[in-house]
Formats: structure tokens, sequence, C-alpha cells
């Protein structure tokens, strides 16, 4: 495979300092560029960043300068990811597609434009199609890929098997998500040290819509949603990494036992697992049979981050089954999730 | 009032202490002894508590000398409190009763025996005249009041209000556990710090099961259960106390918006209000706009940890509505909502 | 006594927070105007407030309309208690110093300034002789009276029985201190939970100066510096309140061995005890024989959090005695501590 | 080299089951045999042990039938790694010292015998020598070897540069130490979540005699104790790994700067870093220049836990110089260095 130069949006941020480690030794994409905001612009990215990883910056992005973040700033790159805060990645974004560079970012901005796919490669790698029908750039080559929202991505992954066998009637989840979603400095930790906070600005919202698209079909040139009715609770509880969902999905087929959505889950195999995309896991699912299981700390380091873990799968005391999926929120859920993005994009040829 | 002689069963342990916390300077029973494992017998209490609660042992029980839990070994006691151990509790609780000592006890043994209320005083009072039902002993006097599981009571305060005015239909939730709700030593913090666990064991069946002798009516000499769907997902968290849960409830009323149910919170009124009972909140159920609230550091001391919050009240995503509730797991969930049985108890004469 | 109007400047912080807390249903001393920056001015304080303290924001001071910090805007006040951020306290505690209205603070800006007393009651209270040497206010009736860093508390009165009777010849210390130090947001969850940070800017300077203060004697107008060698390494640990020090002090008189320590504490009075001041503890110091104690979770409210703990007297394995000492780091290492400065100074006629 | 097979004693601890992860993969060593307690005898490995590690149980493991720890039972291997609990540790070590098996363990029982190498390769490599004096097995082939206490590593493995150049006169520590410290279950969660404890049963002590064997000079047949005088404070904090610790350290030689510490580390060379063991990281030390670090949480992955991290390097407020030290307690401390000592021990030709 040849060597891509990435560039990385939003560099000194939480999100952005975890595209940094995730591409380190990356064997496609490399890390040329590393843009911020104008404050941070002009100083090395060791002097710009306040690492929160652990372990040291990589030797190779450590002395990079770190650029405003324009087109013409970064150097010759085929591709940006971005992890700006929203506030700011909207026109950021579009600058750069507009001058032709494609943008994969994490940021939630175009995840509702009809011509921005909203992409999960194991979900709906389909909906890469819609690539086509953005005319950002006039080169046609500039073009913006979005990924979901943290807990979206282990609710679809875990969902979309069961879906397809049995239709999604109605779906209930609550979250309990870790602070390093909201960023840094993020959360205080006089709010959630010893607590728990039942509200986080926004995040229900994208988790009842954002599935609609993700689980929607293709059709033309639009994505039709789904309207399949989602209550979810998000919470905030102590935890560093990892979003625990507790699930109750209902479905259109009647009597759905635990042992019937075992079997799909045992026979599910991911569409784009023959790619051999880098940073696909080898089981994009896993069950485990321990009650006990899924946890966040034992289990989000699984497959680098990228596995999702799913665990109490029982018939639900109400109708359909429940479970519990557990989604690393910073690699799987957002940087990590962009990566193979676009690893599925250069394999598509959209790269 | 006159004062009652109190012992408390199981009062070495964290159920026990908590007893032993708050009957200090309680205005009607005094505690005059302390029962607990054979190990524990003859010591004194200093001697036999690992104690957890923050601040001193309350000066008048330190120098009381351990008693084996036998009904001959605690001198003359009106009735008794129960903090023991389920493993144990089952033959010492009935042992008292047959000996003529009322037993309030906090275990689950008789929680489903059809003769044995299950006791929230705002929520079934009536379920008191079970009571006359029990043969356990000659003389008529010994019986046993059991209060529900820690989880059970925020949801039944939160619930009865909207069930009398609405009907249920089905309920979904999800509960954030504290780490007391296990006991001491309990969860062992290399498992939940910085985690949580998706597993209580024996959990989630009372969650589904006692809400339904709870909310049933009583007809002639039995409660007939309510038999309302209800689906449980019991998650532990690492926080010191307050359980919160994620309640999703639906009616056979259609169309229940979330100003409805407020409204109905609204003109509440406790059946038991009027009778100044100690330990009875002002107001048994908070309601916040602040959606950010209730939160189980700031909120379960609330009216002494006897009152039970309430957050987020909105329309589902599905159907129904939405909402938060917490009640602190010890106090108001375990030896706080005994004493209340208790005052109860003696306010009706049965005592 | 007769009531004391009191402002409040920095009221919406979290020492101003505290503040209001502590001076709910204070028999002396009311709170009648509470000032923030000109952001929150005119905007009620439960609006301009993110109340952090548990329970509710106190009936009284929630409709206030909080003001700008002028002399000018407070109404008439007695005096004012400064819960303000350092950035800002010095140029106004001046100001209001000079207009006649005496500010009690809890802002480190003139604690070194050498007509200003630097107080702990218990410790040093004939330093309040230095307010007849500020000559802020043409009055005469302005002065500035600054309370010491919340390690330094802890510290000096854990020492000073000790220093009376031995000497001291060298202190070393290592603080472990809760987050709540930082204020609010202060610490990101991010950095704290489940770790150690082995740096907090500037403390350890403050907790090796303030002490030769306290200790030190006053000599006409001046206070002599005292010169103990003090080393101390400040740590941050994920606790909410109470910092907790593990001190080895040395003395000038040698083979002081745990129990002449202990005697010395067992016999030392606190020289403003026959006060009765409203918050001074019945105990300032407690000692604890049992070596897991004290705790910050356990202990920081004995006495209403205005007790020092101290615990593990022993012998050094160097030279001199080892001992962990435990302050309530909000309350008596500040709001508290500056309230019971102000009552000090109620009693000595200077308020 | 040769292959090695290891039989792992006490497998089901916290202790066992890191020295199986750390050996997953070990180019020298492969397990071949597990033993724990009777109870546990009989069972495959999976159904013994309550896996407390991240991911799962190594799968070449997960199937061995756990052994009871008695030589004849665990086949031929050519050593044993012992984390067996200190209550049972002393006679079954022994045990196979007889029958001709080196045991190299981190219990703590035969650390103070005078013909057992208490051994931090990088410190006291030459101590190995000790061995031969040993006359446990007729063969002669049966040895024990010890690693220390887990706060002794990081202690030892910073001062040594120091004491070589300087002399230490006296050390002064604290200790914040991790929960895992402890085992499983180990620490209660109600215990020490927000909180910190100022005890750990018989470490201070450990703290204080360790390093002077350690530090101790091999004459003859005979360890010379070093009798440096050392208080070590020990504490508990929230924090899942890693040890971290507050040092003042004086020395013969007077007026040591931080600088001469710094040039002292930068010039130190490892006595064994020539060998090449698979074990030993590259930089056994690792000085960090920003103030806020090393963390536990940051920084305890370091060269697979085997790093020792400064920071913190400063002139003492008092005598000598103060630093921060970090070490990995469950691999440095404990299971990594007994893995280091035995690739010594093979090095050197005793196994």
């Amino acid at each position: 495979m040849a060597n891509y130069k990435v560039g990385v949006l939003g560099a000194t941020g939480a999100v952005g300092q975890k595209f940094i480690t995730l591409l380190t030794g990356h064997p496609w994409f490399k890390v040329t560029a590393v843009a911020a905001s104008a404050r941070s612009a002009g100083k090395t990215y060791r002097e710009a960043a306040n690492w929160i990883e652990s372990g040291d910056i990589p030797a190779d992005i450590a002395g990079l300068i770190v650029q405003e973040a324009k087109p013409e700033f970064l150097g010759e790159v085929d591709f940006v990811f971005s992890g700006m805060d929203s506030a700011v990645a909207g026109d950021i974004e579009m600058e750069f597609a507009k001058a032709g560079i494609p943008v994969i970012t994490n940021a939630r901005n175009y995840r509702r434009h009809e011509n921005v796919p909203l992409l999960v490669p194991e979900v709906n790698p389909g909906h890469t199609k819609l690539i086509n029908t953005q005319k950002f750039s006039e080169s046609g080559n500039g073009f913006i890929v979005t990924n979901p929202n943290c807990v979206c991505v282990p609710l679809v992954l875990s969902l979309k098997p069961l879906h397809d066998a049995f239709g999604l009637k109605s779906i209930v989840l609550t979250s309990m998500q870790a602070v390093s979603g909201a960023g840094y400095p993020g959360v205080p930790s006089l709010d959630i040290m010893g607590n728990v906070v039942p509200h986080i600005g926004g995040e229900e919202e994208k988790i009842m819509w954002e599935p609609q698209k993700l689980l929607g079909n293709l059709t033309g040139d639009k994505v039709e949603l789904a309207s399949i009715p989602i209550h979810a609770s998000a919470y905030r509880v102590p935890v560093l990494n990892g979003h625990l969902l507790s699930v109750v999905a209902d479905f259109e087929k009647d009597g759905i036992t635990a042992d019937d959505a075992r079997e799909v889950y045992m026979n599910w195999k991911s569409p784009v697992q023959h790619l051999g995309l880098p940073s696909s896991p080898s089981n994009p699912i896993r069950l485990y049979d321990d009650p006990r299981y899924p946890q966040p700390r034992l289990h989000i380091h699984n497959e680098n981050g990228m596995q999702v873990s799913i665990g109490k799968l029982r018939e639900a005391g109400t109708s359909g089954i429940a479970f519990t999926a557990l989604g690393h929120n910073t690699v799987r859920g957002a940087a990590g999730g962009a990566i193979l993005n676009a690893e599925l994009l250069v394999k598509e040829g959209f790269i």
C-alpha cells in the first residue's frame, strides 16, 4: 500500500491526541501536518499540546510546527482527519473540502447533511456512495465523511445484526458514559468523583437520531432514514474510558429469545472483513457469557479498542431482549472509527 | 410518646451500624440491646464492630455487650430491628417472632411470604393489616414486617402516584447502584474503581418482583399481586451511597405527557403524612427541574436521606414518560425505611 | 450578641458558596450582600451561582441580587468576607479596607504584608494587634485580616503545642490534598481520577513560608518570623474534601518520644477556648489511637469541619516524631477559618 | 537461549495472574504448571482463577489443570515463581528448594534470611553469590531468591546512584500506594473510594529494613547491612496501580544540589544493562523535568512497567534533595521484578 500524507485538524485536543497516538506506526497513513487554533500555531506540537495520553508524544510528531487550520498551511496532504470542536469544525472542514482535500471527521457538524455519509464500515459501508453526490470542490476530490456519536457506534454495531434478522421495533437504552467523552479539561472532578450526573447536553438527541441514518437504506442518491422509536437516557459516570450501554430492544418479529439473538451474533459476518483494513478488529463484536462482563476497565482495550463487547444477553422482563454493550468511546467511538473509515475509503478508491 | 426498648440484630454489620446511627437521638426508640454472630458475642460493641460510619460510635452504644441473636439474650425489648444477612436472617427472625417479639427487618427472607407485609408507608400503608394473618407466636404479639430491596423504594415511590393516575402498563429501568448496597467489605476496590460492573447477583429479579407486591391490592386476607411487566438492568457504579434509576414508564392511558406527570407529583399527598412519624420526610418526593439533578453525591442527604428525588421528567422517545429517580440506599432503602415502618406500626398499635 | 451585617465577596465561587453555607443560621453574622464579578452582577444569586454544595441554596440568599464588588454597591455592611480569587482580590480588598470596611479574607494576597495578621485563633491570637498598625482607611475602621493556606492550618495547629514544649528544629511533610482545594471547575477529572498528581502550583512555597509567620512572635509592631527549616511536598489526590498530612517533626530538645508528644496534646488548651466563639470546636485537636485514623472521608466533618485530627503518632525512623494530620480544607482551611477569625475580632472589639 | 519450563505457585492470586500475564510470549520461560491451594487443585485454571487482569486468560494457560503446590505434582520444571501469600509461602517454598527446585519468589518470608539474596538486578547483582551459601537441597540445585517489597524497588533504584555518589545520611519518605498492592479482594471500595488511609499493616517496617540489605555490601559469605536512618510513612490512595513516593534524601557529603543529583542520574549505567535480559528496561530510571510528572496513571506502563520514574528533583527545604519516584507495584515491584531476577540467574548460570 502506498503511503498517504495525513494532516490532523484539532491536533492538540483530546481527540486530536488520540488520532496521533493511533496513527503512530500506521501502515498506510503518516501524519505530516498538525493544525490547531491560531493560539497554538507556530509552536512545536510538544509546546502546544497539553499531552494527556499515557506515555510520550511520538518522537516524529513532537517537533512538528503546529499550523493554523487552513488548507494552504498544511503542505501537501492526501487527506485530513478532524478532531476539531464542533464550534469551529463546520466552516473549517468545508473549507478543506472545497480546497479538494478529503475530510474524515469526528465532529458532529455534517452528520445530518444529506450528502455526507455517517459511516460505520461494518454497519453501512454502502453509504460511502453518498460521496459522489457531494460537489463541495471543483475538482471533485474534496469531500466530507463523518463517524457517529461515540454511543451510537456500540449501539448500532450491536443492533445491526439483530435488525437484519428480526426487524427492530423499538429501543430503550441507558448509557453510562466515561468522562473522556467530554474532552479535556471536560468534566470537573468535583462534579463526577463518587457521583453520577444524569445529563449530558445534546447527547440523547444524537443517540435517538443518528441510528436512523446509520440503519437507513441508500436508495438512489439518498439515505432513507429508518424510523425506529428509540428512547435514550445518557448518564455520566466516574469512568475514564468506555461507554457502557444498557439496552432493551424489541422486534417486529415476536417471541425472539436470547438464544435466537446469540445465534444471530454467532453467524454474523462483517461486510468489510474481507478487505483486511488495518484497523479492523478480527471480531468486531464479542459476546460474553460471564454475566459480569463486559466492563469498561477490563475490556475497552480488546482488539486495540476497536471491538464492541456485548454481555448479559437475556429476554427482557417486558418484551424483546436485553443486553449490555461496551465501546471504547475515544477509539472505536471517535478517532479509531474515523481511521477505519479512511481505510475503507482508500480501499474503495475515494482517497 | 412512650419510650420503646429496641434490640438491633446484625448490629455490627453495615446495615446494623446504620440502624444505630439513625436511632441515635430518636424520640421514641432507644437501643438497649445489640446482637450479632456468636463470634462477636461477649465483646463490647466498640470491640466487635469495625465501625465504618463517619464520626464516632454513639457513646451509649459503644459500651454495650454484644449478645448472640437469641430472644432470651436481649433482655426486655419491645421489638427488634434486623439488619442481618439473609443467610442467617430466616431462622433467627422467625425465632424472635415465635417468642412474641415483633421483628422489623431489612432482610429479604420473608418479603414474599404471603402473611408478611412488604411495606413502604407512603405506598401501601394498608398492607400492615396482613400482620393479623400471622400466627407466628402463641401470644399473637410476635410478627415480621419487611421493607423492600433498596432499588424498589425509589422505584415504587416515584411510580405509585403515576400508577394511581394513569395505570402502569410497563416499566423499563436501569439502576446505577452504590457500593454500600453490597455491605462491608462488599465490593473490592479493584473491581469497581473507575469501572462499572453490569451485574449484581439476584438484584434484577427482586426489582421485577417486589413492586408487584408493593403495588398490589390487599383483598381480604391477601395481597393480590400486580402484574405489571417490568424489565430491570442493575449496574454497580463507583458511588458510595445512593442508587440512581433511569426509568421509562408506559401507561394504560395513552398520550401522557411530562406535564401530566408533573402535575400528578405536585398534587400527590403521602397517605401517612398526617401521622407525623418522626422519620417521615416533609416531602417524600422531590421533583427537580434542573436537568443535571438529582445526583447521588449532592442529594442523597435531602431530608436526612428519607426523600426520593426525581428529575429529567420528559416524554420517552418510545412511549410513556422517562425520568431519573434517586434514593439513599442504606437510609431510605434499608435502615431508615425499616425505622419508618416501625413508627407506622407504633402509630397503628401493632407495637 | 448583636447582629452583624455581612457581605460576601466572590460569593458565587467555591469558597464563597462555603461562606454562605456556613453562615446559614450563624448566631452573630447575617449575609445581607453578595458580590461577584461584573458578569454576574444584576442576576439573582440563584441565577449567578453554579451551586456545588449539597442541598439547596439557602432560601434567604437565593433571591439576593449579586452586586459588583465595590464598597458602594453592598449597602450597609459591618464587614465583608472575601472568597475572591487572588487574581482580583488584591485591589478589591484594599478598596474595601480604604473605604473603612473590615475585610476578613481567605485570599493569599496580603498574607505576607507586614501589617496584616495571618491568623489562626488557637495559634497566634495575639497577632490581631497588628491591625492597629494598618492605616488603610482614614477612619481607621477598615483593615484586612487573612487566614493561611489550607494545608498550613492543620500543620500549625498540630505543631504549635509541640513547638511550645520542645522547640521545632525541622519539619518534613508531604501533603495529600483534596480536589476542592483547587476551586471550581478546578481539577479536571481526566487528570485526577485513579491518579495522584505530584504538583500543585505555588503550594509548597506557601507551606514553607506561612508557618514562619504563624509561629513568629509579635514584638512591638512587628511579627518576627520564625526560621524553622521546613520541607513540603504537595500532592493532589482523588479525594473531595480534606487535606491529609504526613509529618516528621524534629525538635531542639533531644529524645522526644511519641508519649511525650501525646502528653503535650492531652494537656494543651486553646488560648481562645474561654471566649466561646460560635465556630470554635470544643476540641480543636483530636488525637486518634487507631492507626487507621484519621481519614479524610470519615473525619473531616468532626466538629462541623473545624477540628484538626492527628493520628499515627510515633517516633520517626530518623529523628523526632512522625504523625498524620487532617483538616477540612474548605472549612477549617478556608471559609470556616475566616469566620472563626471574624468571631475573634468581634470579641476583641476590632469589629 | 534454551526454553525453561516454569511453574507458578500461587497462580490464581493477583500476583500469580500477573506472572502469567507477563510470561506470555516470554522468550526464555514457558509456564508448564500452575499450582494453588488444595481448594483449586484439579480444576482448570480458567475455572479456578477469578481473572482480574484485563483481556483474556492466555489460551495456553486457561486449560492447564491447577495442581496442589507440592514439588511432586508439577511435573518437570526448571524452576518456579512464587506469588503465594506469606501465610503459606514459608513452608512450601522451602519444600521446593529442598527438592532441588529453584524458587524465585515475591513473598516476604525469606527476605531477611542471611543466606537468601534480596535482589534488584540493577542495585545489588552481586548478592546472587549468597545462593552458594544456601544448602537447602542435597543436590545443591534448590535455592530461594527474593525480590523486595513493592515500595522498596523504586526507592532503592532511585537512591542507589545517589548513595554511590554522595553517601546517604538519612531518608524520609511518604508512600502513596495503589490498591493492587493489597491483592484481591484486598481493599474494600467502601474504605478507599474518595479517601486516603494512613496505614498499611507491616509496610513501614519493611520499607525501613529492606533497603539496608539491598544497599548492604556482600563481604565474604554475608551481606553487611547498611545502617541508614530511614523514616517511612505508608498511605493507601485510590489508585489502581503504581506506588508514588515523596522522598527527601540527605547525604554525608554537604551541599548536594538538584543539579548534582541530575548529573548522577544522567551518568548512571545499570550494572546489568550489558546482559540484555529480556525484561530489562532500556532505561531503568527515567527523569522527568515536567514538575507534574511522573503520575501513576500516565507513567506506570513505561517500558512495560519495568521503568522507575523520577520527577520534581529539587533541593529540600531542610537539607539534601527531594524528589518523587514512581514504580509499577505489581510489575516492577512484584512479578516483573521476580522475572528479571530469574533472567539474571539464568545468565549467571544459577538456573
